[in-house]
């Protein structure tokens, strides 16, 4: 029952405005609201109510893929209920008066270059249940900061490590480096992603071999080095050989931070197997990128590759695609453990375009990839937990 | 010079506005802007020159302590400079036609209740050096997550391991157990607090012991158990007796978390020497009050307190103050290894008046206790590093 026809049947009833008031509201507060926050709440058909009390203001509107204007009450809230919503993570925001803000009764999440609002639509049935946190042996994700030599500066990665890590005395593990995507940071992985919550599972059900997770920062320039320019535009009417050398400028210097400064500190410090059959780089979009870059860019060091809804561009001429890496496909596929790429089947057509692209040229060149379609989801955080289940469940066999 | 008359001189020169545009604006983007935030920016006098665009908004202000009204220019943008602002972390936030919401240009930070906008102003000199990151080993924020026989839902912990952990082999270590203060989680002391910073930069110094610190999440009901009220007046009118009786009512909870699901997790999980001299519990302001509660309670698990802006209450009558604890003062002596009481110099009357009486009582029953005075600060972060590090540097001595 909608809340209108609830509050006119109530109104009907003669009922005092107290009762009326301390009915319930429909639905269930999200799980990323901060505690105590009663909006936004999900209807059991997943659309969403917004509310915000803004007396003052001339204009509210909430922002999820599309924009949906709230209508003020006399106490001064502004509510609106949207249309169903897709099941999974999505990043939103609050509209006041023109300004995209974050809504104060939200969970913010780094994504979108900046702190956002974030709400999770919860999957039907136990389809969710693989990034729920259960009654498992719990890993850790640790935090730690490090002086990078190649920016001359603090930085910090997380670390997943497998349930009895410290107890496992001189085992050693395989070794996954996980980027996020752009507008994201290293938080993203561990928070919007629920790396601990998928692999504890998959690793407690034995679909995954436990492993170690290094989620570091996909951005880094040097001192007085200036980032090189990226966002709408940026790479319009560029050859694919041209593109390549733009991805290379932009994430060289964080290439570097991997390879000189992180993967040495993280064999040295964490009981690693430290070889290329053990070691595999795997992103989320720009992570996904940076994956293929890195790792077809260091077939002595990485084995195993995986673009979650990334790609490794345009590969026109396979003879000077990354030194020629795909130019002998036997060669590659005897060396190469293991070659993924996963996307959603509901994500923006451009980026379809290029995942079918990325699919079908490495298909017509006979490199052997492992693909996944998550049905239905787009270029979300539910599509790369989906990613990283299949990823992770194939990885290091 | 300040920016109206530097715009002035400028308009003096007639040099093209695109020039006078291009002219980098005053002062630095604070420590805790996200990634290309221009603002909120610092001058050198500690004044904060705050941004945003808002066209549309009516009425524009800035709150960190007192509210700030912006004024708008002509491209739509609001700006404010205030008053020079104390050095340390400050929660803020920003009102657009009355609604309190964040500022895009920060960073977030769970505390009021929700997350929100902070901002680092740096101290003179060096004397913040202690809790920035410098070249020195670093150890780790370890996120944990548990199943909580108490409340029986997932829980987490951050802990703070120190450097070389790993690699000490059989190395055992005290446990100090930190908790946040009301309004905040289990993620202020490792973000806010800098604990990681604070104690790596300590131990490699010397001046503080290696030591794991445990981060609890300072809120616990059972299921179907209701949240004892607090908040103002929450605690008016009631009789020292009752004031603890309330206390107990609502940190019971939490306790038997700490004493059921925690401790045991973390003694049987990471290389604790599982004693009361190597076990401490302290906390800010609720958390200060919370481990005055605890350890007073609980003398056969912890050896030391530390109240860090917060205090255990009043003390009426020693024969009834949690079971008679302080009647005999050289039993207490004899049997507690550090009793430390830190707060600011400059903290809202009515905690100085409870921190200076607890202090008095202390001294008149002669309970031998620590004591830290942070000159010129507030019930802030910048006073709580200092309180961690004076405690720390005296703990497990």
């Amino acid at each position: 029952m909608r809340p209108l026809i609830l509050a006119l049947c109530l109104l009907g009833t003669g009922l005092p405005q107290t009762v009326l008031a301390a009915e319930p509201p429909p639905g269930v507060p999200a799980a990323t609201n901060i505690p105590g926050a009663a909006y936004p709440r999900l209807l059991p058909d997943n659309r969403v109510v917004f509310r915000v009390k803004a007396p003052e203001a001339q204009r509210v509107q909430f922002r999820i893929y599309q924009t949906f204007d709230a209508v003020k009450d006399a106490e001064g809230f502004w509510t609106v209920t949207t249309e169903p919503q897709v099941p999974g993570f999505h990043y939103y925001w609050l509209v006041i008066d023109g300004v995209a803000v974050n809504d104060p009764g939200s969970e913010t999440f780094y994504g979108t270059g900046k702190q956002t609002s974030g709400l999770e639509i919860p999957e039907p049935g136990d389809a969710g249940a693989y990034y729920q946190s259960h009654e498992v042996p719990h890993g850790e994700v640790r935090e730690r900061w490090y002086h990078s030599k190649v920016t001359q500066g603090p930085r910090r990665f997380f670390l997943y490590t497998p349930p009895g890590y410290d107890q496992a005395g001189a085992t050693r593990y395989p070794v996954l480096y996980l980027q996020h995507g752009g507008g994201e940071d290293e938080r993203a992985w561990p928070i919007q992603g629920r790396v601990a919550q998928i692999m504890d599972n998959l690793i407690a059900d034995g679909q995954a071999k436990p492993m170690l997770i290094v989620m570091e920062r996909g951005y880094a320039v040097k001192p007085g080095e200036a980032e090189v320019p990226f966002g709408p535009g940026a790479n319009a009417n560029l050859t694919p050989a041209e593109m390549q050398a733009r991805t290379i400028a932009r994430f060289g210097t964080f290439e570097q931070v991997l390879l000189q400064d992180v993967i040495p500190l993280v064999d040295a410090n964490y009981r690693t197997i430290a070889d290329r059959e053990h070691r595999a780089i795997a992103g989320f979009s720009m992570g996904g990128g940076q994956a293929f870059m890195i790792g077809l860019r260091q077939p002595g060091l990485f084995a195993s590759i995986g673009g979650l809804s990334g790609t490794g561009g345009t590969i026109a001429d396979p003879a000077t695609y990354y030194g020629g890496v795909f130019a002998d496909a036997a060669k590659f596929n005897a060396s190469t453990k293991l070659l993924f790429l996963g996307h959603g089947g509901a994500e923006p057509e451009r980026m379809m375009t290029g995942f079918h692209g990325f699919h079908a040229r490495l298909t017509e060149l006979g490199i052997k990839h492992a693909y996944y379609v998550s049905e239905g989801t787009g270029h979300v955080w539910l599509t790369e937990r989906r990613n990283l289940r299949e990823f992770t469940t194939r990885l290091f066999r």
